[in-house]
């Protein structure tokens, strides 16, 4: 085939499709991809009983957890292997068992090895539920195994 | 009752209990409260196969976790509510399945409603995980519910 | 009178004029407001040889001040006395001498006495320089001495 | 000489110079480098008229540059050139026109080509005004012109 560069938005779908399939953590939370298009990704995750800190309102660990990982998606798919180096988190409001949030995260700067990426929580009714910032580092590598079209064989 | 007034020592590990025990998100993780003095705590968590990322390394989120959960230790172990406000981490090496991670919270700044609290995860041969600044904001309220010396609740 | 309450496009602009007749270090600096409309600033900064530091690009700390500049006119132009309680940075590209710096800030989240700002700095060119993000905090009290109509004093 | 390999603190203190030499921003501050060793850097800054904000405060932007210089110079004084790739920093307390303001960096963490440093910030009575986390890279080349020993120049 001759056409063997992959479309960035299916190459952005494979890298996430392959992402989560190994991402144990994403899977425990209940966490999943709604969308995955080159330097963006959107998240959601429904907030169980288990997620509760003794405020009864879901653990700031966990709000990361979903903001975080909207960012690992966002950051790694255009198939450069990319790690977090540091990121920050604001609380604005509460998220309570039961909520459905979601988690868009956007690319906001990449130049080098290094990128910026913004990433909101909304709870279902509209509220911003927190703002985070991540920080992105290439590394060597590739997310996908090789860079031929992503069949539909599962990854390692 | 003359000894009304409990003392620092014992006041802050009977926030921890009651804390603790309310909080399904860090039991969930298998956290453990370690120490609990007044401005700072010391928490445990090990590295299950189910907190593990694609890349077969503990989720920057569940480190944010344990670490989020020691500074709210830290931070409301003087019986004063005190949530969140916002939170920073770097990452500076990687946890894989089994490590057994300690993170030790320490206010640093205290004054009026806001506070700043230092946390560092550490894995079990000593080696710094990563490095986390937390922003607290005193509400109304206490965290224990009364003032009456604590009973013998089982801390976790 | 039935005007008393005032224009709040206007009152932006007269919060502005007056915090910055004051500000000796954003003077000091050559900043220049050239908007304040409510929640959002934009401010300019010309890069002098006295603002290079070593490496003969413009001091970090000093991009920091226009952003931080840029923050502070779109906290406090509804008339409202907001201070900083923390800020982050990053660094993107360098700014060189006689740069034309531009910092747009704008309200992301404001609730209770709390809000969150993001700051972009461009260079003349467009290139993204560095992006902030502030953190606010109200005080009682508001910017303009009293809430009658500004007077036409000049701005910076 | 056979003794090419200079001491790390006379090193740092080389390094500081030479940054400092060339530095105009931060001379323009009448900022001054009172210690340097490896990792480690303290810096004072007195608070002029010409700092101050609207709130007659010393803005927090010049207090930001004080910090990041003291970085600046713990990063780069073992003589491996370091850039700031981003910085937090959080405002615990006020200083005003005349105040004597030291900032102490240093180094928690460096590995590969990045690192951590943390910078507190305190009055001459010792109340500590802000603390300040920076993350450096590492790029190529020295901050000395070339490794030998360092000529008798003077340091501000």
């Amino acid at each position: 085939m001759t056409d063997s560069a992959p479309d960035p938005e299916q190459l952005a779908q494979a890298c996430s499709e392959a992402m989560h399939e190994n991402d144990y953590a994403t899977q425990m939370l209940g966490i999943r991809i709604l969308e995955s298009t080159p330097g963006r990704a959107l998240l959601s995750m429904v907030v169980r009983t288990d997620m509760l800190n003794g405020h009864a309102v879901c653990h700031g660990g966990l709000l990361f957890a979903l903001a975080d990982s909207a960012f690992a998606h966002a950051c790694n798919n255009t198939n450069k292997a990319t790690l977090a180096s540091g990121c920050s988190i604001d609380f604005l409001a509460s998220a309570r068992e039961g909520d459905l949030l979601t988690a868009e995260a956007r690319e906001r700067s990449r130049s080098g090895r290094t990128g910026i990426y913004d990433v909101e929580i909304q709870r279902q009714d509209g509220t911003l539920i927190a703002v985070f910032r991540g920080r992105s580092y290439q590394i060597r590598g590739s997310v996908l195994p090789d860079t031929s079209p992503p069949t539909e064989e599962k990854t390692a």
